[in-house]
């Protein structure tokens, strides 16, 4: 296992009814059978989704005590401070968790060009998905942001691409 | 399996290269191991995180045909029309796809109370979780709604709590 339970880890707390898991003031996070949490990561100024992220409990705590997103990374298989490469670290504004403490939401600005996506867009959904009586225009994905933010080869270099397929 | 694969439904492309699932136009979605494909769930008019969800490929391609938003339920492993028991279904405004098409994002119109969340609440995510310096004020959620929106037991009566420990 790449993540230490939640027993281990004095931040969190155990789970033990359901009341306490949605009703109680204790951080009780359910990590799935890969050790992980999804984290959602929206843009605190304009509201929009950037990213989908994982964290496994060593994340979580690192977020939580420095205010920075970190994840695993789950194509590389390692702790992931956001932004250590890029420069686009995300600083919390806020962390929210939900009723059955399965996800996480956090509100982040970030710094730099304000990107977060690896193809150079500002957020990973830049592209819009028609949808019922849109679909009579064609199925066909609409790009919504009309050029990259910054240029992933310049960044990155020769870092392996994180998509799988 | 509890969905059918990609292949076998043509709203879906096979996924053949990065840079086609990453630049391309067609939606080539990649599900888990479980047949799931993780959905992050806005209000359209306060920009507010509903819920995360997860959809298999049926209950994808009916929220793209009928732009109401379907999951599919873990707790029940059932397809879930949201809104059909408490009446609070989602329209969906907007649809999004990320880089590496793992994750939708839907901009949505709850009709109703324009609740989301079984406990009561809003939107799932109505604790604030308190990181760096604000742990110097304790470690104990915030609840972020100050009161329940509707009453579980009364729209849900003796349904099963979907919360698992």
């Amino acid at each position: 296992m790449h993540t230490k339970s939640f027993a281990e880890n004095p931040m969190f707390a155990a789970r033990q009814t359901i009341e306490q898991v949605e009703e109680g003031h204790r951080l009780a996070p359910k990590f799935d059978h890969d050790g992980l949490i999804s984290c959602i990561t929206t843009d605190h100024a304009s509201g929009e989704v950037l990213m989908l992220g994982y964290m496994n409990a060593e994340a979580l705590q690192k977020t939580i005590e420095t205010g920075e997103a970190h994840y695993w990374s789950r194509s590389r298989q390692m702790l992931w401070h956001k932004g250590a490469t890029s420069g686009l670290v995300q600083k919390i504004v806020e962390m929210r968790v939900d009723d059955d403490q399965d996800a996480i939401w956090i509100r982040v600005n970030v710094a730099g060009s304000g990107a977060s996506c690896h193809v150079g867009y500002r957020s990973c959904f830049y592209r819009r998905v028609p949808v019922a009586t849109e679909l009579s225009q064609g199925s066909r994905l609409i790009f919504t942001e009309d050029h990259k933010t910054f240029d992933p080869k310049e960044v990155y270099g020769d870092a392996e691409n994180p998509t799988i397929l």
